[in-house]
């Protein structure tokens, strides 16, 4: 028979189950977290009615969703989770809670052109509150101290979560008068780190802005410092603009949210330049770096938006959402040898237990099942490989511990022990046993 | 601006939080159930090569299959999660350790005709032991005993394991002349509980059987008794079929492994006429029942197949393996009053607090951060609302505990705790809340 060749899609990540499991503790880490702040879980469908995730979708994101017709049926794949989030509320809007706060955890779908770093699928681990008409500003502080607890518990070093707000470059704009051209000046000004402040500069010219727009929009976006001392330079712009003061006592608002709680000052920062998706978010951006690294970008990023639910309902649904791209960050954490600080043994076999002569099946099945009412994850071998095969196995899979049963041990209902690292080996009761591997 | 209604396709589940709280311990308890036993686990995409998971398909299943064109590329959503392993074992042979024991939980895609109890979108979490040329029957009992372990923790009553070996059947058909016409006779045999016996003869005549060999199926299939007297039943037919006999001794060798497991003999029983994936099966079948809703189908299924690979590889692989279908099982027991049976509060957050006043927020932050360090799931309920409203929060996510924090709590340091059940309260110490709040 004519043999088709075993490959996968590029874009498409799958992993060895050694990376697997600590890309599971990454997502286990993520959604206790989550739940740790009493967020919900819900689990949306992959597909949907095209109607519904293209209601508000166009442009570039358009072209890369995957859509095809089954029947009489438009159906796409979703290209995030933000927006079956705003179809869900919408449709149960009236067995919903409010605030709601829930979390979802699922891959999601581009069709982007391949290339390093990019994804086709891909796990999105999203968190929003979602408030019926209104929704409190502590909101916008609780997700990056979220957030904080996360990244504090993966230990990959120094980590800085940047605020921003959307009212404040609004309102900076429109009293320069440019009000009109705020989108595509958002989107250069994103460039800064990467083209630097000249090419910055040349480009708001070439769209129009005056030179002297251009020196105030720089002056503007390099405001650093401490965090108190960025809210202070704001302030002292003296610019008379209801939307730029609006969004100066909210970032304010959220800084001291975020001092009560508890969250060190070094791990937040006020971050001019932040914008995130530009015609969508109101108040509130976030995006996370990881401080020796700055060449990842922005590994978690959301904000507050005014209405999540416009296009499938009258009610005004304010929300505010951050999300994790675990895929990336975890494809970003194996190129730069960051995954080999996840020391998990969360789902390998703690024990393997072999038979040394294959005629004891009995015994081992009775020291296994021990083993794992004492909750020990335990691995049997079966078959009849020479001992040395099995020793292999679990040298292979990492297994800490073997226990070896012959005849001996059978007989007096005993078990030989075998530390894998240090090659120690005892004859010792079952109960000595699980303690030995309980302590590691 | 006009609206989309907001909707999701038929044959998709979508769950409330509640319920998705259920279904989440249901998929937990299965995946560290799984693990328990030395699964490794592994994360294959959804979207694959068309040529790839179409290698095999044919007829029914290739029509339900949803597929479609991106570009130049024949892309299909994987329908199950055994061709993908298939896929993955050939691709990545040279890594693997084998015995390969690998878990797969993950959604999988039907376009079948949208009917109660159909799915087109499911999760099916599947366990498969994988050999490299060879593979101890051992496996084939160690794989109901990890069902059994699983269907013991959910506690839904009673439930037994069906188990037949296909070299039985095959080798009996062959016996009596029949071999070329075993796929037919097993799909009309395989109805023998929904038609009954009578029409199930009338059919096997239609198709050409004698009279004679109609009558030998029907006594065969109807052997029935404890284990060891239908093992002595078949030995007892006299069949001169080496199939057959290969057959019977690998049943008997099962069902030994299975008492030296310490599986209640209640639950697991030889059933000769079930038969499974007619093309797919080579040896040992399983189904499983849930004794007191019979109605309710086999809800975990699985068997022993000569050659995983045939497709990709010319490496001859062996394995056995079963699934449990989660979301058609999850659906089955919210018709059947049985999802209250999952006492679960493992997401919902176990305490929330109130500031009675909203003018406390640090002290609440603090109280919030202490008992989340306590391992606490903890929400704070966040905006000026009336405390009745925030009461009410808490009773409609049935989050067990209050605590209320206004200025006396807070000058204080204590905590007034409120009893959502009981409906009970205490001003006492943010340890004494800890220990009440871990009690239950």
């Amino acid at each position: 028979m004519s043999k088709v060749e075993p490959k996968i899609m590029s874009g498409f990540m799958e992993l060895t189950p050694e990376n697997q499991i600590k890309f599971n503790y990454m997502y286990d880490t993520i959604k206790n977290t989550y739940e740790s702040f009493g967020f919900l879980p819900i689990d949306t469908p992959i597909l949907e009615y095209s109607e519904i995730l293209l209601a508000k979708a166009g442009g570039e994101t358009e072209k890369q969703i995957y859509s095809f017709k089954k029947g009489d049926t438009y159906i796409s794949m979703r290209f995030d989770l933000t927006v079956p989030l705003s179809r869900y509320v919408s449709q149960h809007m009236n067995d919903i809670t409010f605030p709601f706060k829930r979390y979802q955890i699922g891959k999601v779908y581009r069709g982007e052109r391949p290339q390093k770093g990019r994804f086709r699928e891909f796990y999105q681990c999203d968190i929003d509150v979602i408030g019926n008409g209104e929704l409190s500003i502590a909101y916008d502080a609780e997700l990056p101290c979220i957030i904080y607890n996360v990244f504090k518990k993966f230990a990959f070093g120094e980590f800085v979560i940047k605020i921003n707000n959307r009212k404040i470059l609004n309102g900076f704009f429109s009293s320069l008068g440019l009000s009109e051209q705020v989108t595509d000046i958002l989107r250069i000004v994103d460039k800064i780190d990467k083209i630097g402040a000249e090419i910055v500069k040349e480009e708001l010219i070439k769209i129009g802005v005056s030179e002297e727009a251009a020196d105030r929009i720089l002056y503007f976006i390099n405001i650093d410092g401490s965090n108190d001392e960025i809210i202070n330079a704001l302030k002292n712009l003296n610019i008379e603009n209801e939307i730029f003061n609006k969004g100066v006592e909210e970032i304010e608002q959220v800084i001291n949210y975020l001092r009560m709680f508890n969250i060190p000052e070094n791990n937040f920062k006020i971050a001019l330049s932040i914008a995130r998706g530009l015609d969508y978010y109101t108040g509130t951006v976030y995006e996370t770096n990881l401080v020796d690294y700055p060449e990842l970008g922005s590994i978690c990023s959301g904000g507050r938006y005014d209405n999540l639910t416009s296009y499938y309902s009258n009610q005004t649904m304010p929300g505010v959402g951050i999300s994790i791209g675990l895929t990336r960050l975890f494809d970003q954490l194996m190129d730069n040898g960051l995954i080999e600080k996840i020391q998990t043994n969360s789902s390998i076999a703690q024990v393997l237990i072999v038979d040394a002569d294959n005629s004891n099946f009995e015994y081992v099945s009775n020291v296994g099942n021990i083993l794992r009412q004492n909750n020990i994850r335990t691995d049997i071998y079966y078959g009849d490989k020479q001992l040395k095969n099995k020793m292999k196995y679990a040298n292979k899979l990492a297994i800490p511990y073997v226990l070896i049963i012959g005849e001996t041990e059978k007989n007096e209902s005993l078990v030989t022990i075998k530390d894998m690292v240090s090659g120690e080996q005892n004859l010792t009761t079952i109960e000595e046993a699980i303690k030995i591997i309980n302590k590691k």
